[in-house]
């Protein structure tokens, strides 16, 4: 089960999720302009990120948004971008958020879990149902070493829309989605006692949140919002079980690190590296 | 803005939205033998399925996934089919689905508004909140000749599991994502009555429906489920005003029309205009 590798992943290197939300415009501008298109210049930033955080990092979140914009390059870029994690040996979430159902779901499972685009886990939304949304995923996940994160309750703003809605029974929606989640997620259990269908759980660090985790004790977790959104190592705790059971992305904080130290922009890989360790250290620091 | 040219579409030429959600295996093998690669050959086929489909078609979802599913090449297909239905003059709907919020949903934004994928419309998926999910597409709306539909509530079984959630006032969760939208649609009103910001409804033919379309009446409605998910025109009706207001979409029973007379394949772009036609036809017979 993937979900063992990321867990052991998590122990030995901590919980630090490096965010490749490379936008062109991040790169240093005498870096980028060695290449002769927007997209390889991309993906070898990347690459030398990749290098220099790989020892310390838990996984990569490649948000596909980003590569999109970029139109074919930057998917071409997205490609090998997952293609060089794999290589590493680390593991990498494709941040895809996508939601379908029936033939539609079953190609965008095709689409991300195997050929060019191949990751280890891809984040989905399950407005649609849930085995309507998840039903061709679960396969992979399986017999295929693969896994899936699916969005349950976020820390932006608006959340608040439609993820805190109370039903009848006075439950949120997150919590209904969570619930179902839970539920789905036994019978796909790794040895490590979390299961490859996890969760993503924005780290907003209240009540709520420890109420919550009771109820999907199960999922490992993907936590956004750490650094740039606002959430600190402080706010994670919660969300961790025996110190384990998530990782916790950090995007703009580490790949564009070099920024305060604009006066050797040559060592933007340097840069993330000492932020990944930095954050590493924070979050190892709150659970001792 | 968009929806008017769309709303005059309906008007001269039916409701049929022809979904291009185009498998490599709906190829009849005889045409798909003729090309190189894969990619090519969907997009062929596409091409000839629109030259012999425009003239009787509201517009043109192309539904990313199945792109997606070829990896690179795929989505070269992808972006020839979206160039060449506007070429012809017709309109595209990008099924994407995309649910993203601040800078990731500003990069989705960008990539499927313009540049090699860009479409007339986009789907989207507002889990994340109203606001955050919406907000980088409003300008592209308001200034660019550019329109979404966001997801409100659709006709699949699991639908329930969260679309049908009552709060604590009684309303179903797609309600209130309708009315929210309702809101932010008056402020992107076309001359036609319906605004540039739609929604994704399923035909489900009920007095649920209707009492939806009532909450709803600026949103102009793509509307999934027909044929294949065993909707039909009558079920169509109640989510039109004054006849328009609304696409219909089908894909399989269009694309893969030919199908139902094996004997001569080649055929299939013919196949797919007879079977516009009939569903134009039948849509418009429980009209009068």
């Amino acid at each position: 089960m993937i979900v063992d590798r990321l867990y052991d992943s998590v122990k030995a290197k901590g919980h630090v999720c490096v965010g490749l939300d490379t936008e062109f415009s991040y790169l240093p501008k005498s870096f980028a302009d060695a290449f002769k298109t927007r997209g390889e210049a991309v993906f070898q930033f990347n690459k030398e990120i990749i290098d220099k955080t790989y020892e310390n990092t838990a996984c990569y979140k490649v948000q596909i948004a980003y590569y999109e914009a970029l139109g074919l390059e930057g998917l071409k870029a997205y490609s090998e971008t997952l293609r060089y994690i794999r290589k590493k040996g680390a593991i990498s979430i494709c941040d895809i958020k996508r939601g379908d159902i029936q033939k539609t779901a079953e190609m965008y499972a095709k689409a991300h879990l195997q050929g060019d685009f191949e990751g280890d886990f891809v984040t989905l939304n399950a407005y649609m149902g849930i085995n309507d949304s998840l039903e061709p995923f679960l396969d992979y996940i399986a017999n295929k070493e693969k896994g899936i994160f699916v969005l349950v309750r976020t820390s932006n703003q608006g959340a608040k829309d439609f993820q805190y809605i109370k039903d009848q029974n006075g439950e949120f929606l997150y919590t209904t989605v969570g619930e179902k989640l839970q539920q789905l997620a036994q019978q796909y259990m790794g040895e490590c006692g979390f299961s490859s269908i996890g969760g993503v759980v924005g780290c907003t660090n209240n009540e709520e949140g420890i109420q919550l985790r009771n109820r999907i004790k199960n999922l490992f977790l993907l936590i956004p919002g750490y650094g740039a959104q606002g959430g600190g190592a402080r706010d994670v705790v919660p969300y961790l079980i025996n110190g384990n059971g998530g990782v916790v992305n950090s995007s703009r904080g580490i790949i564009t690190a070099y920024k305060n130290d604009p006066s050797n922009p040559s060592d933007f890989a340097d840069a993330a590296r000492k932020a990944v360790i930095k954050m590493r250290d924070e979050i190892w620091g709150e659970l001792t």
